[in-house]
Parts: structure tokens; C-alpha cells; sequence
């Protein structure tokens, strides 16, 4: 078995999503082509998210993808924030525009002009909406389904009377994203509070939740931010309250992205491809006659009624009666991660039985056919999850760094891990809330600040760098 | 009541889309604000796009919204079609690009880059994808929905080994899409071919369905075009078929957008607002809490426990309690078009009944409380959609005229229709095949050719303008 995903997690990655059919790269820099399988992966998250929407009564709304240049210049760090990576509509057919507009990175502005214009009363808060959008960040270096030009997400957008309200909606979203991408996705998260350098361009408090992937690296899941008033300022977005007084509303905006596919891959692929979750695999049964089996036609009969009886209890299954050879064809689908794979020949079936192979397992197993039904197989699917997931956390907390307490700790750290080919993971640290502190570990180990979690494992006492009081305990990580 | 759909069509859509909340203007040129009712009609028809994508086994991909100007060069009718509505990214942040990219107008050229990459053997084909996407098309005059800068739509493209199969799809599509009008939307339409004249930029045949707007004008719905070899060739998309020989596929694209929100609003409105087909309502029922209703508990428990009954069968059921007049939430939820109202105050409740009103029909009715059951209202709301259905056939063919067979014949009709205030509606025409015809009607009434149908209900022996053989049968008319 090759080691790829050992010693070159990058080209590991990238042989990966291409060998699986996820996804071509195009001549557009920095985007990439969503292909059928790798686009089932985020039509499954989308489903999700509908889901909570739905159950929260937040309804999904359309707004335009071009922005006007004046929008940009009302919320000042805003603009800053964004500015760099702006693509410019600047002509139409062959005549120049007055005023450019941009591809929008994100709707905050947009969506200000909107409430502002919506939102009257009290009775109208609070206002909640959502959008399925295509947005735009040219970014400097990108990677497919990670950090692309274009990416895919949805991102929510509320007023509120106060601030209370707006943070709890905040932190509401943030825990259904923990939830999402547990149950879901298999992912463990840490959730918790940006610092203000990482905070969201116009934010008044950003909270994430940080992946950790198999090269130890972490990767920014999902944010939401408490926007305050600083939209409603911009955008003049005020209501009569309950004493007639107008007031500014609080706003709140929040998304996952077309990159948690990235995550998906990397922290649940192995060696031999992709390895997903059973609940979003596009193929959770794979099919494949062995043996003889072309002479035995009862041996395709019988696949073809397991798949109808499978597919009538909605699994997703496929039947591979290509020509190639059974090893092709495990190779192909466990490439594809497929999640579990049944095989069948003419000396099984007059055995009565079927092998079946869990994708994240190496071993085979043998049952009878009588046994073989879709609860049968929901429940090793729901077995592989939990295998998954458990797997993940602790891969996750073999790999969480507690004891360093200096700079000189750090990189000590990060050397013993290089000399011994091992990943130097998330470490936690102290850390006494000074942008000094952040830079100097950004610019000596390339770490950077996750996020500061509800609930750290332990509390650090002293800043990694001035050895002062902390005033916080945060995770530290090279990120995606 | 008012009569302003009889005597200001444009100006009751434009009062009535707002008045529904479906829809915001914007600050971009001719772009618009889908608010939670507009989109939820279109998430419908994607509902109903994707269960027919799943039938068939085409799946839904994601390809880059950039494309760069060297691809449109590669095919010439494409690109001189699109050239003057292209909205163009030149720079980005600072930078200007060496390569300016088009905000894609449709995706036939970035979709041909990658068929090409895919695409090797017969065993191939055919090749079906769809993709949901925003377009841009920066046209001259805009209207909600009905022509926006930017748009919603659903683009499927395949490859096939051969003429035949390729039309055999583009077929296949338009019938879903009569069958999606009709039995979603309530639409009659008009299938047929596109004179050569009004094709598809690239196509070598385009199909389109043509429905009658209220006043008369038509809207060309949804359209599938067969593309020959043209994309082929100026992408290189050949397969190696089964006598080993490379060989071009053919090409088929199909779409439908959110202009078909547009047609809903103008086939089945009325002077009272949005009249919306039951299947596609985001409101199917409306609750309302009339006479001394805040005096009597049992009234709100009573709705209450209707509204729980109706949601769990699935229906989309709101409830009205808020302390506005009966009257004005009649009139809000007419304007909203929601499909059935139920009213209950303390009088029907102590007789054990309810008052029950259809949006389409002008008379209430009493029910018992005890009949009160979602099959009751379900079989309500399919009979509402079964008239709305006939109305729209109804009103078609009373504004179809079979009778005009010259130039003069058609000035005169479109004079009486004006003088007597009625619409001129579809006239169906002979038609020697020549663009001289065409241009001349177009020129001197407005009316341009919609489709030559595949049934037409008489077939016409001369030219309209020129008197010749007529070689096809066409409907023209006004066109949004």
C-alpha cells in the first residue's frame, strides 16, 4: 500500500479528489468544477441546513450577485477587509459602466439596503432570511473545494431588537453547526470565539468551530458573527420600538461553505481514496458480482432484486456489472468511497451467503442472504458513522497539545515532530489578548490563533509569548 | 373593485408582485430582490425540475460562473448572439486581468471545455448533466422576473453518440416541461419549433413552450435545443465509438429560469392580486379568527388545532391572528395569494361550522367542523387547480385567432381589438419560410413568430405577407 497520505498530504489530497471524480480543475484561476459526486455532497449539506431553517422558520430569499461600489465604502472595515480580493464588473457588452460592480464576497451590504427598507416595527423583528449563493474572494493561494475564486455557500442574515436576541440566534446557529457537523458529517469540532484579528471585516465578535484535519492542520468550518449595530449604522436600519423610539436593530450573519468538502476528505480519506460519512456518501452500497458470475445469471437476478429492495428503503446503491475484474472495481469504488460493498459469486450463493466489506474496515465478513436487509444494512452504515466519528475525536485529541507554556516550548514542538515525521496538531495556550503575541507565533511557527473555546480542556495561566497573565486560553494550529 | 388588469396590465403586475411581497427592486440595473414568497415559488419548480432529473438519472453539477472571452470566440454564431449583453470582469482588487472573463450567459462553451475532458468512449454516452446557476444577460428593457439582468435557471446539457438520440432527449425535455406547466402550474402552452430566425445562438433547431399571458402577449416558458455538432467541433468533443473510430457527439441544452414566476403572476392574477396554483402556493391555506374571536378562547384553540391537523398532512398552513380587521386580512392574504381561506368566529363555532372561501371563486361556502379533514382541503385545493387549468385553456383558445390569412387581415384585427379595448392574443399564420415575412410582421405590428407547433389546431396553405405556398403553420404574437 502506497504512503502518500503519510508523507505528502498535499498531493495525497489532490490525487484524491480528482481520482474520485469530484471534481476537474478549469482554465477560470482559482475555480474548479463541481462534478456529480462531489456536488451530491453539498446538495446533502444544503439539505441539512434546510432542515434547521425550516425548523426555525427562516425562509430562503435571492439577492443580486452584483454589488455597487458605494455599498462597499458605508461599512469602513468592511471595505478594508474586502477590498484586495474584489473581482471588478467594469464594462457590458462594449460600453464602460458608471459605476463598477463587484462579485459579491459576502451580502452584508446588499442585505442592509434591504432590511432597511423592510423592517418598520418591533412586530417585524426578528427578521430572519437566508440565501444559497455563489460568492467571489480572489484569493492568493488556492485549493479545490478548500479556498477557491468561486465557492458555494449559504449565508444567513438577522435583526434583532437587541443584543441579546442577535447573540442568541448567533450562538444558536453556531450550535447547530457543531451538531451538523458531528452527526452529519463526523467531524468534531472546537467551538468558540475568534480573536478580534481574525474577527469577520465589520464584526463586532466572530465564533467558529475548528477542524482538525489528518496533517494536523486545522480547518475554519463554519462562523457566525454579532454584527451589533454596525450594518444598521451603515444602512440606517432602525424600528419604532414599544415606546415609539426608533432604534437601531442587531444584526447577525452566518455560513458554511463549499469548503466542508474539503474537510470531509481530509480528515476521513485514507490511503486507498475517499473514505465519507454513510449519511452523505453518494454511493452507500456498491454491488459487485465476483467469481464466475457471468455464466450464473441468478447471481445478477439476485443483485438486482438486493439493489431494488435497498433502493425502495431509500440507501443509495449502485450495481457495478461492468466488465473489468473485482479488483478493479473494489479499487474504484473504495476510490470513491463508497461506504460498504457487497459481494457476490456462485460459491456464496450456493452457500446461501454474501461477503460484505466496510470501507473503513480491512476485514470481510460473511452472512447468510436471508440476513441481508435494509435495516440490516442501515445499521452497519450507522455503525461506520459512529466508527467515524469516534475515530476523528480521537485522532483530534491525540494530536491537542496541553503542556506548551513558552514560544521557545512551541518550536520545540513543531522540531520534534518534524525530526520524528509527526504532526504538530492544535496546541493550547495562554494568552494575555495582545495582537503582539499573535504575530510574533504567526511569524516564528506559521500557527495562528483558531479560536478561544467555551469549554478548553484546561485553563492556561501565563501568555505563550510575554509570559503575562492570560487572559485567555486558546487554540493555536497551522489552518487551511 | 378596481379594474386596473383590464386597463393597465403592466402596472397591476408591477403593484401586484410587490403588494405580494414576492419581490424588492434594487439598486442594480435591472436586478431584483427575490423575498421569501417569490423564491419559494421557484424552489418549487426546482423540486419538481430535480424529481424528473432524478428519473431520467442526470445529475447536477457546478461549473465556474467566470468564463473566459477566448471561449466564446471558438463558436461564432454563439458568441455574436451573446457579445452585446455580456458583462465583463476586468480587474480585480487593483489588478487589471490579462484575460477578461464574461459573467457566463449561459454555459454550453465552459461545459464543452470539460465534455471534451471526459468524454473518450460510447460507453460514455449518453452524457447528462444539469446545472442550477445565475445567469446574466444585460438586455435593454427588464421586468421582474420576466427579463432581469440577472436570472435564476436550470441549465441540463448532454452528449450523445448520434442526431437521433440527441433529439430524442431535447424532445423528452420539452414534454416534461408542457407536462410541469400544466400539471404543476396550471399553463397551457404551445410546443413547437423556433423559426430559424428566433434559435438559440449556436443551436441547429431550438423547441420552445409558449404560454398567453392575461393580456395576451406570450412568454416563452422553457426551450430545448438541439446543438448538432456545433459545440462539438469548436470544443473537440469526440468518442471513440464502436468501430474504433473518433467521432463527434451531439449536443443538447434545456432550460427553464425564474421568468416562469413571471407567467404564473399574468395567467392566473387577478384585479385582487396573486392567484396561485395550490401545488405551487407558498400559503395553501389561511387561517383567520373572525367576529368576537379574542373573547372566546375555544376559537384560537380551535385554529390552533387545525393548523397542527394540516401541517402534519403536509399543507402549507398559516395562521392569522394578529389584531388587524377580517377585512384587511382578506385582502392581504387575496393580494398574497393564498389558495383557500377557512374563517371561524364564536357564531360558526356554536353551530359546529366553519366559513370556507376559494382565492378563484367568489362565493363562500359553510362547512361542518366535523368534514374539516386534509383530504377535505386537499380535495379542495386540487379542484381549485383543475379550474384554474381549464380557465387558462379556456381564455387561450377564445384569444386564439385561426382565421387571419393576410397582412391586412392582421392590422385589421389587432385595429378592432384595440378600438373594442380586447386583447389580440396568438394568431396562428401560413408561412413560406422566409425572414422577409417575419421581419415585415415584426416591423409593422410588434407580433413576432413564437413557435411552428407540432399540433396545430388547422394547417394554413398561404404566406401571411407574401401570398406563396405556405411551407409551416406558426403562432405569432407580442412577446414578453
Amino acid at each position: 500500500m502506497t504512503r502518500l497520505q503519510k508523507e505528502d498530504f498535499s498531493s495525497w489530497y489532490l490525487q484524491t479528489i480528482q481520482q474520485a471524480e469530484l471534481m476537474s480543475y478549469s482554465e477560470v484561476r482559482g475555480c474548479i468544477v463541481f462534478r456529480p459526486d462531489g456536488f451530491e455532497l453539498w446538495e446533502r449539506i444544503q439539505a441539512e441546513v434546510d432542515a434547521y431553517l425550516r425548523e426555525e422558520d427562516i425562509r430562503n430569499v435571492y439577492f443580486p450577485m452584483l454589488i455597487p461600489k458605494s455599498y462597499f465604502m458605508k461599512e469602513a472595515e468592511h471595505v478594508e477587509g474586502f477590498a484586495p480580493e474584489l473581482p471588478w464588473v467594469t464594462s457590458v457588452g462594449e460600453e464602460e459602466l458608471e459605476e463598477p460592480y463587484a462579485l459579491r464576497p459576502t451580502s452584508e451590504t446588499m442585505i442592509g439596503k434591504s432590511f432597511h427598507e423592510w423592517i418598520k416595527s418591533y412586530r417585524d423583528l426578528p427578521y430572519e432570511i437566508n440565501q444559497w449563493a455563489n460568492v467571489f474572494r480572489w484569493e492568493k493561494r488556492t485549493l479545490p473545494f478548500s479556498r477557491t475564486s468561486e465557492f458555494l455557500w449559504h449565508e444567513g442574515h438577522t435583526a434583532h431588537a437587541d443584543e441579546a436576541d442577535a447573540r442568541r440566534r448567533t450562538l444558536h446557529v453556531l450550535n447547530f453547526y457543531v451538531k451538523m457537523l458531528e452527526e452529519f458529517l463526523a467531524i468534531p469540532v472546537h467551538a468558540g470565539q475568534k480573536t478580534p484579528s481574525e474577527r469577520f471585516a465589520g464584526a463586532v465578535d466572530t465564533f467558529s468551530i475548528e477542524a482538525m484535519m489528518k496533517d494536523g492542520k486545522a480547518v475554519q468550518a463554519g462562523t457566525s458573527h454579532y454584527l451589533g449595530t454596525k450594518f444598521a449604522e451603515a444602512f440606517d436600519i432602525k424600528y419604532l420600538n414599544q415606546e415609539n423610539q426608533h432604534t437601531y436593530v442587531h444584526t447577525t450573519s452566518w455560513a458554511v461553505s463549499t469548503r466542508l468538502i474539503g474537510a470531509i476528505i481530509m480528515v476521513h480519506g485514507d490511503e486507498k481514496g475517499l473514505v465519507l460519512p454513510p449519511k452523505i456518501a453518494p454511493t452507500q452500497v456498491i454491488l459487485t458480482p465476483v467469481g464466475p458470475w457471468k455464466k450464473e445469471p441468478k447471481i445478477l437476478e439476485t443483485l438486482h432484486g438486493i439493489q431494488s429492495e435497498l433502493k425502495a428503503a431509500d440507501l443509495r446503491v449502485r450495481l457495478d456489472d461492468s466488465d473489468s475484474t473485482p479488483g478493479f472495481k473494489f479499487n474504484k469504488w473504495e476510490q470513491k468511497g463508497a461506504a460498504l460493498r457487497i459481494e457476490l459469486g456462485p460459491r456464496d450463493f450456493d452457500q446461501k451467503q454474501f461477503i460484505l466489506k466496510m470501507r473503513d474496515l480491512d476485514t470481510k465478513e460473511t452472512h447468510l442472504l436471508d440476513h441481508l436487509t435494509p435495516s440490516f444494512i442501515q445499521q452497519k452504515l450507522d455503525q461506520m458513522h459512529d466508527r467515524l466519528l469516534i475515530n476523528a475525536q480521537n485522532f483530534a485529541r491525540e494530536n491537542e497539545h496541553l503542556t506548551v507554556e513558552t514560544l521557545a516550548d512551541l518550536k520545540n514542538h513543531i522540531k520534534t515532530c518534524e525530526e520524528k515525521q509527526e504532526i504538530p496538531g492544535f496546541v493550547l495556550i495562554g494568552w494575555d489578548g495582545s495582537e503582539e503575541t499573535e504575530s510574533r507565533i504567526k511569524e516564528e511557527t506559521g500557527f495562528t490563533t483558531r479560536n478561544i473555546p467555551f469549554d478548553p480542556p484546561i485553563k492556561k495561566k501565563y501568555d505563550l509569548v510575554s509570559g503575562k497573565p492570560a487572559k485567555h486560553t486558546v487554540w493555536i494550529a497551522r489552518a487551511y
